[in-house]
């Protein structure tokens, strides 16, 4: 991967140098290569190297860029050369692009269009984001049952060009209804004569167009598959859905359910592509809404003040305390969310979990209340002291392993986002519990 | 999907009434769909459930298992059966069953395989775990560049059912090196008389044994590859690596780095396949040591005890000002880390995020002090207490996401792992940062 870290300086310099060398260069470069480097460019070398590829290479880049660099690119290069790369895109990736560019410029590019293809991006830019219908294409092989197998052979041979994959043949009625479909390996092994409808599988797995892309990301995952077919709520197929479209979804899913974990909420693009002013907003909102959370453990503390005083030393485990039940209910949290994600825990198998998350927050909870004694009367000498921070940090880990346990799930069953939702929730029940159980021990203990 | 919750207890009920209605009613499900369901069947329901399979399916299904479930059943199934199963099972899930086996089990088992097998098997098990060699299939096709198209067909007609994929063809030369592959595709749009040579491509992307599965699965997606060929460094075809195993290694090291940034290591797993006591160990661990850390923190509080004694109510926000530097923190680390693990930010980027992160946690900070300030001054009616929390929150945000941007940069460039040693550390410099400038602020005003 040496390789690539060096194609940008090299590209920047030829571009300013020997135009010719970097065209022929270019022929030898993969598309998603060269897509990466382009960020790096300043705007007119982008459009300089741009001018340099050759046709169906320069499609194959465009498609491979974020939506903000292609805005910008169509921007700036004119007219004739926008529609050449727009003509021959593909239409997943097209309305992916359209979704993002400002209404008048799509407009404008939907007149340019031809009619068909135009009907046929308005009704893909129709379907909901985040559903199969929004990611699936319509450049899918579809035949009757009829045919037989040289006559699909030289159907293929026809269409092959325009469509994204021809491994797989969707079989449809009269009505484009999907009543099958065969492989390319089996249409090569069969025989010349044999019938679709022969060779036909009709126990097909397909999606709707309303299902979420999560969910046709578990299904494709789980059948192995590497295509899907799309279908709507007549049975009408309407567009396949690829793995490696399949693979993006994973990881942009993947990448939200992390940021929403550290309390940065519904942020779908990768960090740098991500504008300041929004990542600002989105994280200062959560930070504002997680101080507020803090009041309650503030004012807890004033009510426990007279406790306080009686023995300051009290305040200085307070961080430990509370950090050691936040630690111990993001663990127990974190395998939950992550669990219902990946479709691996269901809400009926709370009870399951519970006979695992009990014993277990009784193991940790004795473990840090024993090391948490310990540090106590190394560091202070107050065996009274060191029993109330022993004892508190038992209870404190049982209730947060409690607690990191049964939130996702009430939350999944509230229809909340358990792994945005789970976070400023388990930080308020987790030092609240553990501030009282500490005072309240310390008050019982320090007033015999 | 409701379909498939309400199959487990339709089995139950067959396997203790009806076995010949069940075994009509497999050869219906998808063997996805059957494997779903084993892990919540008793031990004899499983073995009755697979004898009721027929050969075929019963390899299917028994692929789909997680491997303790495998060797449970291959304890128990006679050894008949239990070579049948192994016997046609694809070598890459073969490798990874026998991983996992104890070392008898797997001679015992090595010696009732042909030798060809046995050899094969024993050298994918040779690759280190992880590894691109040591998740590829040797059942690829791999023919020499001088065939014409038909009889590459016929050829492919003679092995395609051996074959894990038969999509793409790869060219060897004599001494088995990749010379160039050619897709089903184009041997199919191609004239008969065609030599592969003539339509092969040359500009093959490929990976080494050695690498790692997680770079192998960057690779894939970035060229949107449907398969890759796995070369040892003498550039010899050995194996090659399809995209649905791919996908299965993508969402594992997803839930990997997920659990570790929740400071549960190396647990590759999901919840409920992992015992009891291993994750009791893991977590117990990581929770030592990070209660350990706070270690510091208690010390700090101690050395500033004379100041909480003049002001008690200091210690009312601790808590609050620990806890939003650690989340503000711990947003910016998520976004470094996640973008340092898929690829999208490098080491020599650090001053491009510094020119982020910095004016961040400046608007962030005084967003938060402002906050702090309010809320203290409505509790406490104190303006010098509301302008030390304040100002602390300042400083602490800013500290916080410039600690949060550098330390997974630093720790990566260290060969540390950034997802699991960034948050102890993360915690120890934000605790400490906010405690000393909290206090020696409410020191230099509470003199004045």
């Amino acid at each position: 991967m040496e390789k690539i870290s060096l194609l940008a300086p090299t590209i920047k310099e030829l571009i300013a140098s020997d135009k010719e060398t970097l065209r022929k260069t270019l022929q030898d470069i993969h598309p998603a290569d060269i897509a990466e480097v382009i960020p790096s460019l300043k705007e007119q070398q982008q459009l300089e190297l741009f001018l340099l590829l050759e046709k169906n290479k320069a499609r194959e880049v465009f498609e491979k860029l974020d939506e903000e660099e292609e805005i910008l690119l169509l921007e700036h290069l004119d007219k004739n050369k926008s529609i050449q790369l727009l003509k021959h895109m593909a239409p997943d990736e097209k309305a992916d692009l359209f979704e993002e560019l400002p209404k008048d410029l799509v407009n404008k590019l939907l007149r340019l269009m031809a009619p068909e293809k135009r009907e046929e991006l308005k009704q893909l830019l129709a379907y909901p984001e985040d559903t199969a219908g929004a990611i699936m294409t319509t450049e899918y092989v579809a035949l009757p049952s009829y045919l037989t197998t040289s006559e699909t052979l030289d159907k293929i041979r026809e269409i092959a060009p325009r469509k994204e994959t021809i491994y797989f043949v969707y079989i449809i009625d009269s009505a484009d209804r999907l009543k099958g479909f065969v492989s390319l390996k089996n249409i090569v092994l069969s025989d010349k004569n044999k019938k679709l409808k022969e060779i036909m599988k009709t126990n097909v797995i397909s999606v709707n167009t309303r299902d979420d892309q999560e969910e046709v990301a578990h299904i494709i995952q789980k059948y192995d598959l590497l295509v899907i077919p799309v279908v709507d709520s007549k049975n009408t197929l309407k567009g396949i859905i690829t793995v490696d479209d399949i693979m993006d979804v994973v990881e942009k899913e993947n990448t939200e359910d992390i940021y929403k974990m550290a309390s940065i909420e519904n942020l779908e693009e990768n960090y740098f592509d991500t504008s300041f002013v929004t990542l600002a907003k989105k994280r200062g909102l959560w930070l504002a809404i997680l101080l507020f959370t803090y009041t309650i453990s503030t004012s807890l503390l004033r009510h426990y003040s007279p406790t306080i005083e009686m023995l300051v030393a009290l305040a200085y485990f307070i961080p430990m305390l509370t950090g050691s039940g936040g630690n111990a209910g993001t663990q127990t949290s974190t395998l939950i969310i992550r669990g219902l994600a990946i479709g691996e825990i269901k809400f009926n198998q709370i009870l399951k979990i519970l006979r695992r998350e009990i014993p277990m927050g009784l193991i940790l909870g004795l473990l840090l209340g024993s090391l948490g004694y310990i540090r106590a009367m190394i560091m202070q000498r107050d065996p009274t002291l060191s029993i109330i921070v022993g004892i508190a940090l038992v209870f404190t880990i049982i209730a947060a392993t409690l607690t990191g346990s049964l939130l996702p799930l009430i939350l999944r069953k509230l229809k909340l986002d358990p792994a945005i939702a789970t976070g400023p929730f388990l930080t308020t029940i987790v030092d609240v519990t553990a501030l009282i159980i500490y005072f309240e021990i310390a008050r019982f203990l320090l007033a015999v």
